[in-house]
């Protein structure tokens, strides 16, 4: 019974490629982009790729053909009608029509728009101009390509039993995690690792590990395909992009100063329960949250995600006691950096004190760290941000100032509006 | 592309068979059954199962129509022509026409015989009756389905992640082996581990995994079929069933005394060159070559199955030696108890005083200790041993008493007449 339709289908691929869906990509850059979609068309962003792990010479890995190909692909996608289906028919945080029916059919017209690549300094300069609505959709597809073909670059020299080792390993790795997670107690924990993950099919296998090995306290998948693929939930609220662009489109610095609030007006028309999440950090959360208003207090959670999460945690529960409000009724998310041992820290620290829920990403799905030569398959701190906003540099200090980013000047300026002292630096893991 | 008809054709069978081929056998029950066909076709013996591991008890494990299906299923298997023709056509020991037309006509129109199968205190009583010839061919089989079944009845509990991480850890494990042996420099090895596999595919998957990592050295698998499928060599020579069965024929003392040089005067008719390995513990090592004449030292080399491994091979290096052999010439193949450890051992140890190889069984194919609960999936001592020819019980001593069988009246007798005194006892791991 040699599959040879199966065969021959394959191989008349010319590339195998890694983004087969525009719904390969995280959920919340469908709530950000509908957000968009209703209230900022007319904003024209830059996005750009920025690998952090300077170390790691990513052109000289990854063949510039290999990734014009996996991007013009990209290019080649459009919503098919059973994804269109599950966006208008499927229930997402509890509720259905979470996405208008105009902004679903926006998205059955979506086409990925163009990018442009450059090498320098063995780095790939990858950016993406024009309406934000539409780059902002290059994110997360952008850096799953990137960081798939730096994972392929090295496995097409394995031999076959080397790679069934590999990746006995690497299961091997990812089930003791969930084992241990398991031992914690009840722990609410969701796949985030869409734009680091190893490749798809390792997520796609990370997210049905974890569906079978903590069964109800997995929350789900950020990555829409796979929710909708393997009928889990799909998560996800928002990212520092939103702050940004606001902020470079405020005129004065009296607006700049109340633009991370404006964010979340606007969200909160749009949303509610718990998508309701403040994620405080893009210019200092001491900050944001001393000059927050009181209706700010009364959000559902906070995610933390520069912050040391213990520091954050604790900061987030003294801010909602400040405020007259229960801490053990607001949900805190914590996403930055997180491996089983990082869980249980936490968990151990905050259980009983606030709901928790743990955002999983890069350890998860592309934790191979220590299972090539010279750690050739080990993560890499690579992200894609907003640059820039109708022209303007967008900045982003963050609570950790290795993750700061924006010219000299408007950093300085930033500093200054936001109230930003010093700041300990923290090292990024991924 | 589902495979529809794949499918659909696999869930035809009413079971799923352990064993599928007459070949799927260790290659010396050809070599031996040849020189019975030879000489022995008028004698009848019995075969038997022993569980030496008598605390599992495998009668409350695996089902009894289970394990009877799995039999009938053996008893409907013939020699393909494909099978026929390889026989024939392949080279064995770098001989072409090992084996002579009429042995392999014979082997063509071979069917299993009859069994007999009752339950005797948690622990299954499998015979096999009739001419030599045909129930030497049912030991390798019945083994390894009372193995496979035993490892069915444990993993069909678990869940799919669960199968998958449990074979990701075996697979790690053989793999680390693996290289471990191969940092060693070159170790000749071959696998031994049909009987007490895991299961068929298990075993499959080591020879590939032993083939991609050793290279050149090494030797083969034991399994005919396998080596058939994968192309690599058959490796094996004989048992203790011949001296043990020569030796229940004896009618007298003297010629109980002088029945394992005839084995070995009748096998070096048929077989030249690396196939004439002796196989002295039968009935005490010591003994055994004290009395031998000089012909025997004129062999190609020597088993040591039942001694300690170092003791055993510096027995028999003297031995040749006081014979006037040049050792170094000799070959010495180590089948017992063999881990990656013990081979290492064995290797610093003799590695330049002769030629060394290692037959490596059931911790090479059912390495599975801890991979399950309560250690449910842990390896079993069982064998299958010739218990009675012609209406006389048969008679084991070996080297370790452990291992000795045979009625208390005959092994007093073989030990005054092979003058085994005092051995030491030593634990029977695998």
């Amino acid at each position: 019974m040699t599959e040879i339709a199966t065969r021959v289908y394959n191989h008349t691929w010319k590339i195998d490629p890694i983004v087969r869906s525009v719904l390969d990509t995280d959920f919340y850059k469908l709530l950000m982009g509908q957000m968009i979609f209703r209230r900022h068309r007319d904003v024209n962003v830059t996005f750009g790729i920025h690998n952090r792990t300077s170390r790691v010479r990513v052109a000289d890995i990854v063949d510039e053909g290999a990734l014009r190909e996996q991007l013009d692909h990209v290019r080649t996608l459009s919503l098919s009608r059973g994804e269109s289906t599950w966006l208008r028919g499927n229930m997402f945080y509890g509720k259905r029509q979470m996405f208008s029916p105009d902004y679903v059919a926006w998205l059955e017209n979506f086409r990925f728009p163009a990018y442009h690549l450059e090498k320098r300094d063995g780095q790939y300069e990858l950016t993406f101009e024009g309406p934000w609505l539409e780059t902002t959709m290059w994110e997360v597809p952008a850096l799953a390509i990137i960081n798939e073909l730096r994972s392929r670059a090295v496995l097409k020299d394995l031999g076959k039993f080397e790679l069934q080792i590999l990746y006995a390993r690497a299961m091997t790795r990812v089930w003791e995690k969930i084992e241990f997670i398991k031992s914690l107690g009840p722990v609410n924990l969701a796949d985030f690792g869409t734009r680091r993950r190893h490749g798809f099919l390792w997520q796609d296998w990370c997210v049905q590990a974890l569906r079978e090995g903590l069964g109800a306290t997995f929350l789900g998948t950020s990555n829409c395909l796979i929710a909708m693929q393997r009928e889990v939930e799909a998560t996800g609220t928002n990212a520092h992009e939103l702050p940004m662009v606001y902020a470079a489109l405020a005129d004065s610095d009296a607006a700049l100063a109340q633009a991370p609030y404006q964010v979340l007006e606007d969200w909160q028309q749009d949303y509610d329960g718990n998508l309701r999440i403040i994620l405080p950090d893009t210019y200092g959360t001491t900050g944001f949250l001393a000059h927050a208003p009181d209706w700010v207090a009364g959000w559902t959670g906070m995610r933390i995600d520069s912050k040391d999460n213990i520091e954050g945690g604790e900061e987030a529960i003294a801010w909602w006691q400040s405020r007259g409000q229960d801490p053990t009724q607001k949900l805190i998310i914590f996403s930055d950096g997180l491996d089983a041992d990082e869980v249980a820290r936490i968990n151990t620290r905050f259980r009983g004190r606030a709901r928790l829920g743990f955002g999983w990403g890069t350890l998860l799905t592309n934790d191979f760290r220590g299972l090539a030569p010279d750690g050739v398959l080990d993560p890499i701190s690579i992200v894609c941000k907003v640059i820039s906003a109708n022209g303007r540099p967008t900045v982003k200090l963050s609570d950790n100032p290795t993750k700061a980013m924006g010219p000299p000047d408007q950093l300085e300026r930033y500093r200054r509006v936001f109230e930003v002292g010093a700041q300990a630096e923290r090292r990024v893991l991924v």
